[in-house]
Parts: structure tokens; sequence; C-alpha cells
């Protein structure tokens, strides 16, 4: 497809985008006043939807459909109620009304509306719009991707970006851990992140036999779409997350692979782009090479290959979360 | 201490913060520019320090002391190269040039100068500021916290706050990793933080028998200070964590307690307000009280009971970081 045809999907993605922001905003405001309602998916006391994150969903299926009446939609709270969700190689719009709806309930600030458009199974459009911050941002297959409309991704340009790291052990990595709290999940999560910051020979808790990283650092903002788009400014070096849904990340998947950076699976081996419906997903920023290497991209793999080492396989389904 | 003397006090205060902002901004941009120069602190690779914290405590320290010449100092990187650091009743002035320094140099954008004034060892002034978001928190004590000068904190203000949540698995936690990656430390945390998610059942890794939080969801933004500032926002509910020094907490913990939050220790069982010098804490935010309750307090405790009772024994010294 022609980058003058995606950038009218663009546009119109930026506009529904800011709608669902202004939204976001008022829901929050209305939540501070009445105290709103805060519902359970599915009994679990940990994932959290509210009236907001189903209205501004409604509102943006609507648009689109009045715009795009061939395109297909795919929205969060739509296949939570059931509604057929196969992502095929039709033009098809991917929501997610609120990443970040615990953020939300509780009011901290990490708290996006994602939305993407896929052609062929791949996104080409994403905007990722956080109202609280104010921070938008967007891109379209081969065309770069930007903050706010104008400053591009990563954040150093025109200077050349930071290096990569050399190593694991340099790097500061977002991850969560998310709402399913069944022991094979979240232990293994923990576990995970034990052996990214303990001392190699300390990781005495791995069942795997893992490495240890010492990384500088682990962060956790609770937004899947945001950490993919904090990488893309280069913010962070990684991001390592087994649960989001293709509606959390599609569109954070295209503006960091526009960026420069790649995601790809949590635990390989295949270094090639992550499947979006996979929900196992490792993200490596941009940046010129690390000191001896040729390429980025021999970088961003000695990372990626460095975390495969030390996380726990976590096995996800693609039918759990939508009993 | 009259309310309009510290007034002068905070006032002063807040020109220092905005100026160390601003150098905080130009410190990072050369970094993106020229990549700096990153050091670590007694040889751990996990603990950074760069040239800008230091340049900015030598420029804030400099201007304190020639505008109030009988007050003490004590800032993070003076006590790190051995000056004499001991916290008595005189009027002394605690720094931290940057907080969040593993973020700075990876220009995550979780980093403030934090300055607080103490008087018989209790802080009485206090003023977070983060540059990048442009986010000045400030306080002096019994004159309430606020938010950019003008906005009262907790943010809901003049809405009635949230209610505190009635219990620990209806909260949002903020804790973190911290530098020190002894196995005793990083261990017990990380075990907390598997406490604080799993479900009641589920913690097996406890080692002391603890109980398992259910928590909503885990925070970890690189700086105590600004966990603080974000809990007297009110947009987390509660944050524990053992490590930070005096000048980490020192403007934060009265910011949030003229919020109406209170920080108290991470074990217990005084119910008083923590030592600044404990390096051992546990915030709740400000609230109306849960329902049943008559008191915020009340409710504040319930949650902080439920904490103490969640977490691992985790041992520091005054000593260990300063080697």
């Amino acid at each position: 497809m022609a980058s003058e045809d995606l950038q009218a999907f663009l546009d119109f993605a930026i506009l529904l985008a800011r709608e669902g922001g202004q939204l976001i905003l008022e829901g929050s405001k209305a939540r501070y006043a009445s105290q709103g309602t805060v519902f359970w998916k599915a009994g679990n006391p940990a994932d959290l939807v509210t009236e907001t994150d189903k209205m501004i969903e409604e509102v943006v299926k609507k648009r689109l459909k009045e715009r795009f009446p061939q395109h297909k939609f795919i929205g969060e709270e739509t296949v939570s109620s059931g509604e057929d969700s196969a992502l095929t190689d039709e033009p098809t719009w991917i929501v997610d009304p609120i990443d970040g709806t615990t953020n939300f309930v509780h009011g901290f600030q990490y708290v996006a509306i994602s939305i993407a458009l896929t052609i062929n199974k791949e996104p080409v459009v994403g905007v990722v719009y956080n109202p609280f911050l104010d921070e938008i941002f967007t891109a379209s297959k081969n065309s770069g991707a930007f903050l706010n409309l104008s400053t591009r991704l990563p954040l150093s340009h025109p200077h050349p970006p930071l290096p990569l790291p050399s190593s694991l052990s340099q790097c500061l990595v977002a991850t969560e851990y998310g709402h399913c709290r069944t022991p094979h999940v979240i232990d293994r999560k923990v576990m995970s992140i034990h052996n990214m910051v303990a001392r190699p020979g300390d990781n005495k808790w791995s069942e795997s036999g893992k490495n240890a990283g010492l990384v500088h650092g682990v962060r956790s903002t609770g937004s899947a779409a945001l950490n993919l788009c904090t990488a893309a400014k280069g913010q962070i070096d990684m991001y390592w997350e087994i649960g989001p849904w293709e509606w959390d990340v599609a569109a954070g998947v295209l503006i960091l692979g526009e960026s420069g950076g790649i995601v790809v699976d949590a635990y390989g081996p295949d270094e090639g782009p992550a499947d979006i419906l996979s929900r196992r997903f490792l993200a490596v920023r941009a940046g010129s090479p690390a000191p001896g290497d040729k390429t980025s991209r021999e970088s961003q793999l000695r990372l990626v290959k460095e975390m495969w080492d030390v996380v726990e396989q976590v096995e996800v389904s693609r039918i759990e979360a939508r009993l």
C-alpha cells in the first residue's frame, strides 16, 4: 500500500486517539467526583475493567465502522464480550480503549489508548496516546515513528542515538507482573525478574538453571503499549513480557519497529519479528552498534540472546483470559 | 518556627530545585550528544553516579552555604566522598541532586532533585522537582502539600479524595529492587513482591510464613522521592521500600505527610512516623475513610498492618552502601 494511503488511515487514527484520550480524562475526573464503578473480568479480582473502557471502545468502533465500513474490528472489550476476533489478512483495526486500566482506576498516569491497523496480519498504522502526559506516539509502515507528531523517535534524533549496551548487565529493563496470578504464571514471572536483577551465581531459585543478569534496574509502569513506546523513545533498553494481547501491543510494536527497535519472541530461538498474537514479547530499543559491533542488529540480538538465557518459560494460551 | 519563616526557606529551596532541574536537563542533553561519563559507586555495577550528580550537589551546597551559613548540609555525593554526615537538631539541608540516577543515565523520565530542611531532625520544608515532566512538589510543615505551587495534594482536591481501600488486595503498590544485589537483600525483596502479588495460599516461597496480598498491581519507577510524591498525589495507594537514604526521602516524607498520607516503619510494630535515617519505609496515601471506618488513620493503619504481614524482613545497616 502506498504511504499516502497509510497517512490517511494514520490521520484518522490520531483523531480517534485524541477523542478517546479526552474521554479517558473525563472518565478519570468523573471517577474522582463520584467514585465510578469498577468491574472484575472473569471473576479475577486483579483484572479490572470500567464503564469508561467499554464506552470508549463503543465510540471508536462506531466511528471506524462509519468511516471504513469494509474494515474489520478487534477490540479488547468486544472480544471479552464474546464477539468473533480471529485476525485475518483483511484490513483490521485493533483497539485497546484503555491500556493500563488498573492505573486508570488508581489515577496512576501511565494510561493510554492504543489504535492499530493491520493488513495481512501486520501492523501498518499505530497510535498510542497518553492523555495524562499528553504524549502521542505515531507510526506508519516505512515512514518512521514520532512523538507528538514532529519529534522523530528515538528521542536523541538528530544526534546519533546512544550506543546499544554491550551486555544485558548494562540495561534498564521493563517488565510487568500482570493480572494472571495462577502460580505457574506469576511464580515464573517473579523468578525471571529475580534472575534479571541477581548477581551471576546467586540465582538459586531458577528451577531450570537459567543465568542471572545483574541488570541496572527493572521498571514496571503497568502499560504494555507505553512500555513499547518508552523503548521507542530510547528511555529503556529492553522490555520483556508474557501475557499482553494483540490490542495491547499492535500499535506499540509498529512504533518501536519504525524507531529502529526490534520485537522478537520472549524465548526464541527464532530471531524474526514476534507474532502479535503470541502473547510473548521481547523488545530492544534502537541505537548505534555497541563498541566492536558492525551493525545495530548484531548488538540488539546479543542482548536478546542474553535475555533468553535469563528468563523462565511461562506458558500462556490464547484462551485462558477470555473465559 | 513560624510558618512565614518556613516560607522563606521553602521559596529558596524551590529556586534551587528549579536551578538543579535545569542542570539535570542540560546534563541529559549533553549525555545524548557526547555520551557523558558514568561511574560505579563502591565498585557496585548496579549503583551509578554521574558528573552531573556531583556538579549539581556542588552548586546547591555552595548556594545554601552562602545564603544560610549557619545551617548544616547533608548531600548524597558529599556523604559518599566521606564527609561527616551525622544528622543533628540544628537546621540541616538534606539534598539528593539526582534521585533516580539510573533513570537519568538511561533517559527514563522519573528523575528528580530532592531538597529538604530538617529542624530537630524533622523535615519542615521539602521540594521534589522532576524537570522532565516539569512537576514540582512542595510542602512546609503544617501548610499542606502542592503540585506546581498551586494544586493542593492529594490531586482530587477540592473533591473529597477517593476513599482509602478497605484491604491490601485493592491497592496499587510501588516498590523498588534497588542497587544492593547481595542475596540477603535482593532475594527477600523479590520474595516480598511475590507475596504482594500472589493469591492467598500460593506464596510457597516465603521462608517466614508470610501472607499473600493479591494486590491490584506493583509499580517500579526507580525514584524513592517520586514514589512518595506519587502517593501524595493519590495515584498509588502504598509504597514499601527498604534501602533509601535520608536524602532520598526527607522531602518526600514531608510532602506525603502534608497531603494527609503517612510514612511508618516497613515492618512495625511501632505505628508512629518513620525515622528518616532508618532506611525502611512504608507509605500510605491520604483518602477518606474506607467503608465502615470512622477515621482515615484507622483505614491507613489497617493497610499498614496487612502489608507488615506480607513483607519479608530485610536487614540493612547505616554503613554498607557507604563503603
